[in-house]
């Protein structure tokens, strides 16, 4: 072990998915039930007629979650919330869910039964059924591994590679407001670290603080999809802004692309925010993440069918992979996307 | 929040089992997929046709291993076996496999690996996909999330509650071996803080050691199962120790039972270790854990087809709920069984 002191940097050079790319390059696939493994937002696997997917995530205390600012209701709905999200990213609709729990000392059976009060309810509202738990202690914090399995007809699962050249890119509901919504709460802890007695300027800012602390997942998408028989060419959920998902899409898929900054769907109170912060309300769309969105690919002859829908907006459309990841700005410049955020770190 | 201190102490009054049933008792399940939900080793869904079973674990350094005495490849091999054999705990096949990471900075990328080398050792032994990973950071230490799902033909899942007054008690290999490889290790690792220029006297003891390094779960007696025709009437696998699981099973099959101390395997070396420590070898056994061997029951017309297997022992038999739950010692003394352990806090 004396040499692995050397070696630290390795991890944060490969990121996040380098690393998993990594790890799992040489398995290979052995049963005919496994489908699809790693590389997508979830595995498919076939069980005779129906094919179902199952998607894991893992949150720890102090990186994925600060509970000086999460209320642990809020918490738990977020941590289903977001693996439902996984699901629907495959066109596909969540209906098990197992959670294992690891938590130290200093948390209370209440504060654990608060918790779960999210997750049943998160399970309740999107009709799946929680199958499974595991609680057992950790040294320090909290760690939530939460597990969903969703079921999806064979035909219809949407991986992230399909995208075509000239299919129309279109992200639904409105992005950067999850990102600004933290901002505002590290903001008001920081005031509050300094003076206890100040109350939180939080008014007028429920939207993007629900948006981060509590989000939702695209259920009525992907029912408006079935409903008119749309079949996206490709789809991911935006968990780490759309710059990352959109390269994750044009290189899964080998196309590029074209974005339009006057396109992207911005919220009001997100935009007054940016502002207070100084921000560029595009920036916190391309590189906040925890949106929750559904970014997706279609082809151009749905696009009637598609601008029905008031929660879709259309943002560009896909390219060949030699011209590149491109935003186009509202001063008709060109300029090259790339992945920010920690998993920036990969390119 | 600021009541939270006086509950701290109502976790451990509940113990594991008893927090999770608490957490979980209003749980409904609404999917018709959703056969079985919490209760048992691992969770039962019909994806018509083949039903599959899905079971998670998550495993906490400091709490579930300790990388002082644990070599992170056979820790990998490990949390990927102890689902395995949950998964052969219900009479299933194990066919795929998540794993979720949490790693602190002073993990190197050798060292992830081989954690990773043992997770993909034991997919291929056991023929298990590895079909989803999802790897981040932690402020501290590392968590492991294993999630694994299984088949099994509908008729053919054995669940902890189907015991009948007179059937046989049955488990495999020997037990108590792990609990007394894990006081070696330990007792070794406090000679060493003592002093660090001794060697670990570890050499003949190699069997107890690989026992809770490395474990294996009991895939070929599932095979011996499935080729002899033989249907457990309950199964469970040995993670908390005998007393804890035949507990567990006279409890959801609402019956009592019998077992002899005599009947009771125990392998040699682990009887000469735990004459070192001056512990009663039964005791072990009974309350040690983490051998990952099966204890099931089975009608008394099986008899004959399971004694041909010498890797099973018939260890006693399953009474009425009113005769209550006992061992019957070599002195032919009746001792009421109780679980022990930390989750001996539930009782």
């Amino acid at each position: 072990m004396s040499e692995e002191k050397n070696k630290v940097a390795e991890i944060s050079d490969l990121g996040e998915f380098g690393l998993i790319k990594h790890l799992t390059k040489d398995i290979k696939l052995v049963n005919t039930s496994s489908v699809y493994g790693v590389g997508d937002d979830a595995a498919v696997l076939d069980y005779v007629g129906k094919q179902m997917v199952i998607t894991t995530d893992l949150l720890t205390e102090g990186i994925h979650f600060d509970l000086m600012y999460t209320p642990l209701k809020h918490l738990g709905y977020k941590a289903a919330v977001v693996n439902f999200s996984d699901v629907y990213a495959m066109n596909g609709i969540p209906k098990q869910m197992t959670i294992a729990l690891a938590i130290s000392r200093k948390f209370s059976l209440k504060a654990i039964e608060e918790l779960y009060e999210g997750i049943k309810l998160a399970c309740e509202k999107y009709g799946v059924d929680l199958v499974g738990g595991d609680t057992s202690s950790s040294l320090t914090g909290m760690t939530i591994s939460v597990t969903v399995v969703g079921e999806v007809d064979k035909e219809k699962i949407v991986y992230r590679k399909g995208a075509q050249i000239n299919d129309l890119i279109c992200v639904t509901g409105d992005l950067g407001s999850a990102y600004l919504g933290l901002l505002l709460l590290k903001r008001e802890q920081e005031v509050f670290k300094i003076d206890p007695n100040m109350q939180p300027l939080l008014e007028g800012y429920d939207y993007i603080l629900e948006r981060f602390l509590k989000p939702e997942a695209r259920k009525e998408i992907i029912e408006f999809f079935a409903e008119k028989g749309i079949q996206p060419t490709s789809m991911i959920d935006i968990s780490d802004g759309l710059s990352s998902e959109i390269l994750h899409i044009c290189k899964q898929s080998k196309t590029g692309c074209r974005i339009y900054q006057e396109k992207i769907p911005i919220d009001a109170v997100a935009s007054k925010m940016a502002d207070e912060f100084n921000i560029e309300p595009t920036v916190a769309a391309l590189n906040g993440g925890e949106d929750y969105e559904l970014l997706f690919t279609m082809p151009l002859k749905d696009y009637d069918l598609v601008s029905q829908n008031p929660a879709i907006s259309i943002i560009g459309h896909i390219t060949s992979a030699e011209d590149g990841c491109n935003l186009i700005t509202n001063a008709e410049q060109e300029i090259e996307i790339k992945a920010q955020g920690w998993n920036g770190l990969e390119n």
